[in-house]
């Protein structure tokens, strides 16, 4: 399996996603400045990925003060902020950011040297990347347990290897699942406008030998009425603590034809997906992106040039369409006020990094 | 507003709808395989449209019997299923085929002179376009009427004067309605694989001044739950006589969800998109179409080169999500069963060509 990303030599190597399916090309990036802009331009993406990338860009922006004569910790709000602010539905990126400023003023406030605090900061960038991998495994160990024994299943944009450090999310229950002998078909929404799902999750399965068959979007209904689709499961970008969840544009419809056509509509997303203190789908801002993304194709014009567009970039699936959802500490079940509380309170009494030395 | 296609000198002139909104083009048929290659590559499309061109089309075929030395009417019976196949799912193909057909066969039983025969054949082709002109004017008129004061409107492919020889059927009902001030706006899907939406509909709504927004299939939910949606229309390519509906891929999906929403859902549709004779929707043949549509958009791949893939162009909308059919004899209300055969006796009892002279 390729490398989404990878740290070497004090510079983060990202995997160019805007370049797949034809070129497998990585962009090295020196500064944080530079992966805000990857970020925007989606050469990174998936929430998980989000939150690992956050994490090293954090790390650079903190090897550049080092050498700085400004307050540090100013500045360092400052990036930290920059980049929370590269998309703004993605709970992760503020997620990683955070957590690497809290170390760094935590580190300072004891009077810690500004290498070492380097150094720790290093660390703890590393380990939200090697736990994103565990994470994401344990997320499809327990996703595999409720795929049916012959799941054909649908999903939407690309949760995977691509969308995280490694293994996927919804992906990862599917990878999980097809080594247990389960799955015997994957139905792939292309996912429009940027078409994550032709070229990113038919690539990444295919890769990986399991079987893929490329829809078109609107072709979702049709092939859940009558292709026997038994699961539909996909990642999230941000999830309210009523269970309301941000995803990629389309998964709103997606969950309402799975609902009206009584197949269960799973999501796979790692507790830093969950905004604990959002009460409701309704606060997570929704990113809107550029009219020449639905107006061309890559470069090809595919509607008249001034054609006004509505393009959000996420749709809010409201709790009551989701069945589960697929966490690393198990599968959450609707009351999901109640179960996602619980979730919370695992969360805040674990403290699984090491990396405060 | 610029003719889809057009008679003259004893050619049809076809509107090439591949190469819109970039270019304005035209193909001249000189003979019916090559309407049938127009029907295929949908440079000719949309049911109405398809109904006027077989037609037209039959006229061609007719042309050339005049001067043949084999069986005419077993010849031209040939000509008539080789137009009616050119795609499986409309019902207009047939239609139109079979109208020409009969005529030409009821007159050749009179003994009728060949170029005589060919002269009212013409006529009939050229009233079937002229009828389909003044049909679309009448469900534009009848669906103007059920439109809400300050409708916004969600449409789906392109039902439009691109689909029709002039007006449109679900489009026809928003010109009809924009010309009462009833349209506010026209959220426009794009439609893929292929794009009538933000090709044709989109260009042919700006043309008009229809105030329109495009927006890719995935957004449809989260538009009409946010929007403002008020009114699905739509149009069929094959009803059957329990109202199950055939459309372009995606309708299906969009009825789906417009029910989740308690959005009406409307078709509009001439009585010549009736298939009296099938009893559900699950006997209409779909129509599925090369993998390299969705694989590609217009040259540019966007997937793996050898990707499976799952490429239907219709699907079928059941009769219990439509909340009224738009005709040329008014709105048809559930139970459709009623309805319907109400409409067909109606269709039977009027005999409107005037060509047996």
């Amino acid at each position: 399996m390729v490398d989404t990303m990878s740290w070497k030599d004090g510079t983060l190597i990202i995997l160019d996603q805007t370049a797949l399916p034809s070129a497998v090309e990585f962009i090295t990036c020196t500064n944080y400045q530079r992966v805000c802009t990857a970020v925007k331009r989606l050469e990174v993406r998936g929430a998980p990925a989000l939150g690992a990338a956050a994490g090293f860009a954090m790390l650079l922006a903190y090897k550049e003060l080092v050498h700085t004569t400004q307050d540090i910790l100013t500045v360092y709000a400052k990036a930290k902020e920059e980049i929370a602010q590269a998309r703004p539905t993605a709970v992760n990126l503020s997620w990683g950011a955070n957590l690497m400023y809290k170390a760094a003023t935590s580190m300072a406030s004891t009077g810690k040297d500004l290498n070492a605090i380097y150094t720790s900061l290093e660390k703890l960038a590393m380990e939200i990347y090697t736990e994103d991998i565990r994470i994401n495994k344990k997320m499809g160990e327990y996703g595999a347990e409720i795929l049916p024994a012959s799941s054909i299943i649908l999903t939407h944009c690309n949760a995977g290897a691509l969308a995280t450090c490694g293994w996927g999310t919804a992906l990862g229950v599917i990878r999980s699942g097809f080594a247990q002998g389960k799955v015997k078909m994957v139905y792939a929404d292309e996912t429009r406008p940027l078409l994550q799902g032709a070229r990113l999750t038919a690539w990444e399965l295919n890769e990986d030998h399991i079987p893929v068959t490329l829809i078109t979007d609107n072709m979702a209904a049709t092939t859940m009425a009558h292709k026997h689709v038994n699961i539909v499961i996909t990642g999230a970008d941000r999830i309210a603590a009523n269970g309301d969840a941000a995803n990629k544009i389309g998964t709103y419809g997606v969950a309402l034809i799975a609902k009206a056509l009584q197949i269960p509509f799973y999501i796979a997303a790692p507790a830093s997906t969950f905004d604990f203190k959002l009460t409701s789908g309704e606060q997570i801002p929704i990113e809107e992106r550029a009219p020449q993304e639905v107006r061309q194709i890559k470069t090809v014009p595919i509607a008249p040039p001034n054609i006004p567009v509505f393009n959000p970039a996420f749709d809010v699936t409201p709790a009551g369409l989701i069945s589960g959802i697929i966490t690393e500490y198990g599968v959450l079940r609707p009351p999901y006020k109640e179960s996602i509380n619980k979730l919370h309170a695992q969360v805040l009494k674990e403290d699984k990094y090491t990396w405060k030395v």
